[in-house]
């Protein structure tokens, strides 16, 4: 009876602490294990049809110079050079398709040679970012805001979302292994059914962590 | 007698879970929580005065543009133009005094401006490392290997290390938040009496993770 009380125990025990573990991510449970490949957005910019106007002449379409990893999203020929107080950058690629707002993507050693000084936001998320001039071929537009160092985060469908066991806008962790190895945190979860299962982050965070765009990662729950 | 068994084998369990979790460091013993501060190395250079002769005329000698964190190293006002197969760096900073060997210390966003593939090493390993040319105002050096990414690491002396529960040479990770948050891994502990409490990451470590260099980072074992 001891002994029955004893192992009972011990398995109540057991039970528990690795609960308690998994509630507070200590430990991962197995089912949630998994990884998701990186890709590494260079600086780029997507554009209102007012700004392309201005820019590239009026009633300009952009022209498609390669497709990217979310379905119907590629990469233009069309390209803009941003100037900010401190310098300018040239040849920064435009994304299609098309936004109701200007967006500039830059990673902070972007920022610092420009002199801007973006935020780190979901991608729409504009408001109050950072302004920046651009010049394309035909015009300049001098934005007073729309400039922002994109967050990192992880394009998923809803069956990717139940089988990494996570839910649309939630911060997940992502671990990196290699001689520049660590964990990046504060990783966004978006969710749409037409999103193709995708990591990105920016060129600072893949050159801090040595990876080139061709990795498998493994995502923790924080 | 069934009460004191219980509670005397829930204690037993309860330390060997805990140091367990100490052991894999899924915890932390609260003796070993500190937090060390951060400093962000640009790149820069150290010489050989083989090689101070080359480039800046015979028996120059380096003078102090300001000290640095380590006791007894400067920051000198020379300077030196880096240049690799894709690319220059003009103005990268020499570092005194003098080494054995000259080493280039570089982050992969300058890699792949000079177009060159340094690995990521500790500060004096520089065999089989990347070749490089450097410019000075009096004569061109074309190092054969030299330039490399320098490891993530932590100046501390003999008593900083007991404190820290940490030796010479050993990895350890560095906890950061904030909107970047994450974790540095890989992270070296070098363990000198003269050396000043000091942690020092590259400009790219620098911009990934948000820091500005004011920081004050927690040291986790890993």
């Amino acid at each position: 009876m001891k002994d029955f009380n004893r192992n009972e125990l011990l398995e109540e025990i057991t039970k528990s602490v690795i609960l308690e573990l998994q509630k507070h991510n200590l430990i991962q449970s197995n089912e949630r294990k998994s990884h998701v490949p990186v890709s590494i957005s260079a600086r780029h910019i997507h554009l209102s049809q007012e700004h392309i106007d201005i820019l590239f002449g009026q009633g300009h379409q952009l022209t498609k110079f390669k497709d990217i990893s979310q379905p119907g999203q590629f990469a233009c020929n069309e390209k803009v050079t941003l100037q900010g107080p401190k310098g300018t950058i040239e040849n920064v690629r435009v994304l299609a398709p098309i936004r109701p707002k200007t967006q500039v993507e830059v990673a902070r050693t972007d920022a610092r040679k420009l002199g801007v000084n973006p935020p780190v936001r979901e991608s729409g998320n504009v408001a109050g970012s950072a302004p920046i001039t651009l010049i394309g071929p035909e015009g300049v537009v001098e934005l007073q805001e729309g400039c922002i160092i994109a967050d990192r985060h992880i394009h998923m469908t809803p069956e990717d979302a139940r089988s990494f066991g996570v839910v649309d806008k939630q911060k997940v962790s992502v671990l990196v292994e290699g001689e520049k190895a660590g964990v990046m945190g504060k990783v966004t979860i978006r969710v749409r059914p037409n999103y193709a299962l995708d990591m990105h982050i920016d060129t600072d965070d893949a050159n801090a962590f040595g990876l080139n765009g061709t990795e498998q990662l493994k995502l923790i729950l924080e």
